[in-house]
């Protein structure tokens, strides 16, 4: 597998824009006032189905040649990534097959159908889901797209930092959340050519600290038993993100359950957008103290905005 | 007391645009597919203090004259109102003075604290409100901003569907909530005057339906025991307000708590963004058809964002 590089952000960029939201960046003052310094949002939970995912979804569908596209796309997810691709396969007029577990939350099950995705249901093992993945692929001739080990998937992802980082110049710092990579993999790209100067952060959950482990020690540490709020940020690194994590991104910092359930209330208070508990973990990470001090300009990519309302976690942390 | 005008609503852009925001008029393909229509949102949950009373707040504050001004304002309130004025009058360097009845929420008496405003409690009847305004306005001279039967208040209310007007052209209809009267009331000046083939709808649930009667019966009929989620719809209609409203508004229809709490979760879920009970009333009347149908382009002026995260419904009407 190649490693993309900047130039396949902006080639990226060019497929992404015609199809996805080019989203706003906010500013809070009174969130300002709180931490002690500029952020800057780039809220990805306005994007199409709700996430950044969008973005790597499209563009892996749209640099499929013609004759393997007519196959459909195939992948095994119980999170943003499914409804994405469900999405943009409808797009390019193709089949998206989900293979996700029986126990997956229902507004999941619901937001992949609604793009007309075509759900296979397996046990939540990930034996399972590989397995009927695979059986999904032999039997269609489906092409796999990985959720984030994928190079489109990255270099579609990195056109968040891009858009971000071409409207808001002189940031010291860029934060984004990291699970399997494909976010902070793509920003790498592009805070490496575009700010230089600008240190990238990974921001994770103490209770799924893999990518924390995996960076300290220089090689991918599996996620076991993660527990956190942050559905988002449960798996493993990919080969490619840590190939480009390692390089190109300063360090990665972990935070408390508490600092992310926080951080999602500010937003939600202050902001007065809905932001999952995945997008909360980088304000939990300057909230915490753990990005660096002083009157600082940090841009914060905001990953998605899809939450059960049934199930919130405003009654914790009181 | 005198009624404002259109040439007063202009005047009151004039101070109001130098302390609020120019909130964004958002768009929802996924909403406008759910209801066969073009809808525009003027997302007042976005202003200062989270709701569209900072408009009415700070054009009252800074239309003082100096010498009353220092004295301070005063107002009894257990809303939005409260928190606007305080920050009003801080921004002016002025004391406000707000009663509030003891079984307010925590999060109104949070917000107007925080924005310097001084609480005096009372009991929660009108009769022990009106008692304890009358007391601190004798006590500090204290000048009273009501909450919507105001002159400038009305005016300043009317600036955020002057701005939508400014924006979208050619809209058929402009709905928006109405509790006492003030966001109505200045909206049909600024319809009346800058979007007159439009026709204006005032929203109300059914179970604070007061405004609707007064409406039919030409005369104010008052606000009694009304039973409402949409806790800024609970008051009588102010004298101007109806006056206004009685010459310049098309209709005023009336919409279920279920539909009001069906359309509430639908802008949190498809547009990402916090609105209040209140603010979902509009959306409620074009779900249930009540504002006329075909592909129509309707704005929506979206009151405000402030909701208690405890406190949330969307475990009713599943």
């Amino acid at each position: 597998m190649s490693i993309p590089a900047y130039a396949d952000v902006e080639e990226a960029h060019g497929r992404v824009r015609r199809f996805a939201h080019r989203t706003p960046v906010l500013t809070s003052e009174s969130i300002d006032r709180i931490v002690g310094g500029q952020l800057f949002f780039k809220c990805e939970n306005f994007q199409k189905a709700g996430a950044f995912k969008f973005r790597g979804a499209i563009n892996a569908v749209m640099s499929l040649p013609d004759e393997g596209a007519g196959r459909g796309v195939a992948t095994h997810s119980s999170g943003n990534h499914a409804a994405a691709l469900a999405l943009a396969a409808r797009m390019r007029g193709i089949d998206a097959h989900v293979v996700m577990p029986e126990n997956a939350p229902d507004i999941k099950k619901h937001a992949t159908e609604g793009y007309g995705g075509r759900i296979r249901f397996c046990e939540s093992t990930l034996a399972a889901r590989e397995f009927a993945l695979n059986q999904v692929v032999s039997e269609t001739g489906a092409i796999e797209i990985h959720p984030y080990n994928n190079f489109h998937v990255i270099a579609g992802q990195g056109t968040a930092a891009k858009e971000l980082l071409e409207k808001v110049s002189d940031l010291d710092f860029i934060l984004a959340p990291v699970g399997g990579g494909g976010l902070l993999a793509g920003s790498a790209l592009s805070v490496a050519k575009l700010a230089p100067k600008a240190r990238l952060i990974g921001c994770e959950p103490e209770g799924a600290d893999d990518a924390y482990r995996s960076f300290e020690k220089g090689e991918i540490v599996p996620s076991t038993n993660p527990e956190t709020i942050a559905d988002g940020l449960l798996t493993s690194l990919g080969e490619l993100n840590f190939a480009i994590i390692r390089e190109k991104v300063d360090r990665i910092v972990t935070v408390s359950e508490e600092s992310i359930i926080r951080a999602m209330r500010l937003v939600w208070e202050r902001m007065k957008i809905i932001i999952e508990p995945s997008s909360a973990v980088p304000l939990a990470a300057v909230i915490e103290g753990k990005t660096g001090h002083g009157n600082k300009r940090t841009g914060i990519i905001i990953s998605g905005g899809n939450v059960d309302l049934k199930t919130l976690p405003f009654h914790r942390y009181q």
